[in-house]
């Protein structure tokens, strides 16, 4: 091929490398600030919780540099088909990963919500749930900086594990608010850092899925392990 | 200019065209879904509640379908600069419109559950958050349509009411449920359905934001009205 086209190859392969490194250091950061929300509310740490807050801005940067940097690779490399797949992905990876950081700052905010009532309430089934929720974290951020169909589908499976322990936690906290009122204000909190823990899942999942898509030019089958049973009408009528 | 490029220029055109109307009748679907649920909510009514977890499936697909296409506008066209990021904001819109779907077909499931359980609660502020939603939702659908950069600055506006009328909601069911512990599975699902109707408001400012982004070429500052007042430590406290 003439030199300037495979010099223009080689300038979108470096582009993808570093658009692949930003989304990867990005995933990172989210990582880090579920690892420290999650620490925060198991040890009652408002310090951590606060710290964590604070990071989010940076997440929110990331994703417009991301974004800001792919549309310029889109216009100046105008890639088509698996490129092109590429960094549609990329662009829409980056929406979900903001999402999983906004829902760890949630978790945060809440933490110093509890911690400010002081009360106490049960951790075991959360804590689980927050180890579920960041392995699968982990392991989509991993398929990005691999590009792994295979890893990808790993994780879309996991989601459902998340989801029944979130329902579990649904129905652990509606009975320890029955059996004292004084415990529905931080029940309630809890019950939201479990849904957001849950969310994180479901935008784990959706990484997955892109990732998926990226790598193969296939979309996942829809009957993704999705949403909550709390909401269905049997474990709402159990609950 | 050369008879070939003005023609490329005017199927581009018109595949923003079919694009933009791809997306609002998405957006319209997504609008009847959510004012079925809030009607479902509302009047107890479960026929109406199970019709809008089904119609949850056509977003889902509008969605995929957009994405094809707007893959395939990037890839024949190669547009760049105001074109190349109305395709972009496109891209991004269908994700934030298909989670105001999902958080619609939520308020649906837990309207089963509640309407399963039979019991009674308080709708008032509920129904009035729900109307501003549904506002917010409506003109935002309607500034992608007309690329309305003035119209989406209304809705990131609207959301700080949408927010705190979601913190005086969760206040409510908190009290309703430390007077009678029997309101609060009841309670918590009402809680849960209004956190989604905050997050459909979030979506909404989302997509006025992606909106004055392809309009404009620039972003919204920072200081965008954002998340849920009840996990702030101070309304914790008060809660």
């Amino acid at each position: 091929m003439p030199e300037d086209s495979k010099h223009i190859l080689s300038s979108f392969e470096a582009d993808l490398a570093r658009l692949r490194d930003m989304i990867a250091a990005m995933g990172g950061l989210v990582e880090t600030e579920l690892a420290d929300a999650v620490t925060a509310l198991l040890t009652h740490d408002s310090a951590i919780a606060a710290r964590v807050v604070e990071m989010d801005a940076k997440v929110d940067a990331d994703e417009r540099a991301i974004e800001q940097f792919a549309v310029r690779v889109l216009a100046l490399r105008q890639p088509v088909a698996d490129d092109l797949r590429q960094v549609v992905a990329a662009l829409k990876v980056t929406t979900d990963i903001e999402r999983i950081g906004d829902y760890a700052a949630n978790v945060a905010k809440r933490t110093l919500v509890l911690n400010q009532a002081g009360s106490t309430w049960p951790l075991a089934s959360l804590s689980q749930m927050a180890r579920l929720v960041q392995e699968s974290l982990k392991s989509t951020i991993d398929a990005i900086g691999e590009a792994d169909p295979v890893k990808a589908i790993s994780v879309w499976r996991a989601d459902q594990m998340i989801d029944d322990l979130y329902t579990t936690i649904f129905r652990e906290l509606i009975t320890y608010m029955m059996e004292d009122p004084r415990n529905i204000t931080a029940c309630t909190h809890l019950l939201f850092i479990a849904k957001n823990l849950e969310r994180i899942g479901d935008h784990a999942t959706n990484i997955a899925e892109l990732t998926y898509y990226a790598a193969t030019g296939q979309t996942l089958p829809d009957a993704r392990p999705k949403g909550d049973l709390s909401a269905s009408p049997g474990a709402g009528a159990a609950s």
